[in-house]
């Protein structure tokens, strides 16, 4: 199988066959990390990271060298043309023109996207701002992996800073693809965003249970939850028992235990020694006696703060230096897969949860609807005089749709048709997008607004249905 | 023919027929790119990038790595040895003694020359201030005559920001010597900086019409335009004809439209939806309509911000991605020639106008007549310790001093002699610099100073025609 | 022999013999330096700098790429997950696991055996904080060997920012080591720092004779001093002259005259036209003029500001641009050495003047004393988090802890027993540290306090000689 000139922009960009295909390269190359060095020889990675970052592009870069091949290096985005307000598509044009490969890391969400939509070359997504960071979360799969020997059915917890934490977007995505059962422990207003939990429920179809007892759970000494995703792959008894039950649930024990650091450069205003500092999660060798640890990977995508203790280096069930150093091979192993200089045999299928790829229809309309998320790529002065918002309609009643660039939701109250015909579709008017006339229009008509202010800008009108159903909702 | 050893600081560095060999070289190039990489095995670039970069460091570093060779990278200034008050020049002599070639960006206009007077190994100028960026102007020539395949008796229109854009004086500079006509099209407040339309007429030989009607043309849907440089090389009546000719002129077409951005940071002041941005020329789908555009390349060194629409991308005019991308064979073309790693056959002459070198004495004492541009590499603090100001004397009447760094011109008020004989030139005394003394002192003995009080200072004084003269200028 | 696998944290990590080996190496490296390129083939160096650089980054990098070898860096420490709060433990275990040797350069004292502890691959300071920098010490040593073909027995004059000059710390250690004589000179407040001074008499068993007559030195004319170091290997009169003999000391020549710059970074308050300023020695033409500096060899670390005119740089004396030259032979010969990819013969031992290492007992219990330097790397607050203090006990009457991270000295004033005898020792009491109990204690359960607040927290009580010895200090 070729990967050649493929890029990864998120984790479900790759199949859980081909994860597990990266995995046997990863396990190739890191048996023999010193003879990959003419693989690549000649290529040339362009490695653009435009927020703080030390591990990843490091290793990236050593990645590549170790593949043979050269790197040309961005290291921080002051003294770059981006500066200058050049647009991320123009960059990604002109870098793709000096270079074999491209790994970008950017603060906007769906950045790494544009990127590849416009480079030419492959890109790999080192990290775009609070959405997705998969070959973060190929390193913590291969890690598990390699304890474990296997992904299925496991039961994993995340802990800590789930809002911001984009390493955390993307393995929660990965693991509900391969079956786990994920307990969701987040600091104090820290909790998944709702479009990932979303995505969790509507891609992949398992369950969402929520808990709301997590101080009582403290007290009793038990492992506190604030929500657990139910696999659909293993029918389960879970959704029917109350929160006291938790307990029954958590002494079968934890396959692993991810944490990770608060993210304090997107929060939106600075905080210190603030209630989300107190109320976050530690993990320590006090905690780790707990029962339901004992075999317990304890995980951490790294820079830790305060959240993991020193006092565990040493323990062998502590991950987080393993999860760095996994991060060589598996680069070389993508980066080779992506430029053609490996290909990789099918892994044979036991054991491989296949969720199936939903389609969504899309919505590209010049006009119309735009993403709420002020972090998408979308929503940038520099980007929106060449990026058309595009959105998965990823649902009817209610219309909901997903930006293809960041992921994030949005329910639009005004819906038109681009065409009509008297008697079925008012000419030029426009409808609440929770009337029934939605199922009348066909996808590639439908015309969606933000406002009703931004329909009659385009001419269109109110029908009869428009104020009703604004009611309505 | 070798190049081996050689500079490239301004574009006049390289004579017409160089700079069609190291095109003729980077055709060759770009057919084999991946096949270049022992070329320069072994040999170390010092990319040196004191100012916001990303395409042209890019493109240098993925030159050089094509080329097979490694790079030691600076790219940014506050973390330099600068920053701690070192000079460039002692910078030079260090980076020279660990590189075989170093390319240099940075803020002072004039800096890439003293690195190359001080280093001790080739030496590129990716850019030094508003001064010039001679490789930029190698891609865009290149473009030129991929498309149009002669450089010949071209008609280009230059756009935008004539004033700060170093890449509109190389890129002048070099069009005059090739013999095309110029337009000028400056945004308000923006023209060519007068050194450099002096230039273009003393060393090049051409004319320099200007035009007052630029409103009144825009008004009659003309091409609005500033000044036309009308080459030598071809006899033209464009100097007998009144403003509302231009169209006639324009309308036999246009080869290529250069458009430049706004250069913010080199304003003196920032400036943010200011009468700067109002009035800047901007090239769009509509203006593409116009007939005298129909054949035109449409080109930018990029980055661009609002100058260019990104709804023309796509059009087969459209040449600024094809710059950029050629910017890697040029790039590595000239960095194997001045390795000395390729040498190259002589080009054919044909359709080469020879513009010949003029060899402008030149004024060196060590006290006297300073550069006025606050900008020059010789008027920095740290660099007064060690650079002696240098001119070469462009003008006798008046008498005219060109900045042998930045090309700054100054017309200095006083002179003397070093020599005196009695009945001739008065002992120790000083005369007005329009004087007719200036043509009996002979230039090895000239003094120059910048004021009467600097020249008393030195112990001269005033002669009968100091004064005198003084009231004639 | 081998030095694979060691780090260089300060230039006691090599012995006499051993830099000599990495000189013979040095020598044929620059014999034939582009014929190196195979040796370290595939081996990947991360050049870590987080404190300006481009001298020492670029010869470090610039020397790998020399010797076949790639490179990952960090060149600036905003962009860094050190500014997301990671400990650079932390960061020197991730980045051991991607590369195969590690340079670094941070502004804390001691961080760079901190990472040298934790990165299980060869780590080389290139300088932390305010206390070593040995690769420029054997730059420094080897520029002196090439003229003077010997390093017995020399004159060295150290002048200038001898307090924060770091390069200044390492050098006198190294002199002492073979035998040299040194003269301080230093910018007025800027003398060595006390732990120097007395690990100079401490450790290499010179006499330090200070001078109180500076000024009247200068008005004399003389070569003003502030001490002499008089190495124990050459028995000498000098501790019996008084002030006004110095010149007769001087009269015979000074080797080497080694100037720094202010380290105007380190200085707790910014200065500018300071009394630092004012006082600060200069190097120029005139004073070269001096008897005592005709076979003088001139040197600086560079980057200088005004204290070494540039008149001066043509001068056979001016050594400078071949320390920074040799930087790179030198960092070839150690990274080659470091990694195992050369080894050395012993060297002939004849005039290498051998100084005995100390080795004394250390104190690294959990609780107790901490190192009272702020820039101390175990005084941070990252740091704090997993470093143990750690102490060699140099001496007993009075007790004198020297911090083995940052070589600052602490006297602490209370000391107790980890166990106890009746009769002997009272049961968890404290006791002066200038008690005559201290003998009594076995090093193995001796505990120090940094006060009786600390070791009544610790839940000992003070005994009777606690505080009658705190008045005897």
């Amino acid at each position: 199988m070729s990967m050649e000139n493929r890029s990864l922009v998120t984790i479900d960009d790759l199949s859980n066959q081909e994860i597990m295909s990266v995995f046997s390269l990863a396990d190739e190359m890191s048996d023999s990390i010193m003879e990959q060095s003419s693989l690549c020889q000649g290529k040339i990675m362009a490695s653009l990271f435009f927020e703080p970052s030390t591990r990843t592009r490091l290793s990236f870069e050593a990645a590549m060298h170790r593949l043979g091949g050269s790197v040309i290096s961005v290291a921080e985005m002051q003294n770059t043309s981006l500066a200058k307000g050049e647009s991320i598509a123009d960059m990604a044009r002109v870098v793709g023109s000096y270079a074999d490969i491209i790994v970008i890391r950017h603060p906007w969400e769906g950045a790494a996207k544009v990127v590849a939509d416009y480079a030419g070359v492959p890109v790999i997504n080192a990290g775009d701002g609070g959405h997705e960071h998969p070959t973060q979360t190929l390193c913590d799969l291969y890690t598990i992996k390699k304890e474990r020997q296997t992904l299925d059915g496991l039961k994993i917890a995340l802990w800590g800073d789930l809002k911001y934490g984009r390493t955390i977007h993307s393995l929660a995505y990965a693991l509900a693809r391969f079956g786990a059962t994920i307990h969701f422990r987040p600091g104090s207003g820290l909790g998944l965003p709702e479009h990932v939990t979303r995505k969790l429920i509507r891609d992949y179809g398992g369950i969402l249970e929520r808990f709301n007892n997590i101080e009582g759970a403290e007290k009793e000494n038990i492992f506190p939850l604030d929500a657990i995703y139910v696999t659909p792959s293993e029918p389960h008894q879970l959704t029917n028992i109350p929160d006291v039950n938790i307990q029954i649930e958590l002494e079968k024990g934890i396959d692993a235990l991810y944490v990770t650091r608060l993210q304090k450069e997107r929060l939106e205003s600075p905080v210190t020694g603030s209630e989300l500092e107190k109320g976050y999660p530690v993990v320590n060798r006090k905690l780790l006696k707990g029962k339901q640890f004992k075999r317990t990977l304890v995980m951490h995508p790294l820079p830790r703060v305060d959240e993991l203790a020193y006092e565990i280096d040493a323990d062998p069930r502590s991950m987080y230096f393993k999860q760095a150093a996994w991060g060589l091979p598996i680069r070389m192993a993508l980066i080779a897969l992506l430029l053609g200089a490996k290909q990789v045999g099918v892994s044979e299928k036991k054991g491989l949860t296949i969720t199936p790829k939903i389609d969504y229809p899309v919505y590209d309309r010049d006009s119309g609807v735009t993403c709420k998320n002020k972090k998408c790529v979308s929503a940038q002065q520099t980007e929106m005089r060449y990026i058309k918002p595009m959105f998965k309609i990823v649902a009817n009643k209610p219309l909901i749709l997903r930006c293809i660039y960041c992921d994030h939701e949005t329910q639009p109250p005004y819906i038109a048709s681009s065409k009509w015909h008297s008697g079925i579709l008012e000419k030029r008017r426009y409808y609440s997008s929770d009337s029934y006339i939605l199922e009348r229009i066909k996808s590639e008509y439908l015309i969606i607004f933000d406002s009703e202010k931004e329909a009659q800008a385009e001419g269109y009108k109110p029908s009869e249905y428009a104020h009703i159903s604004v009611k309505k909702q």
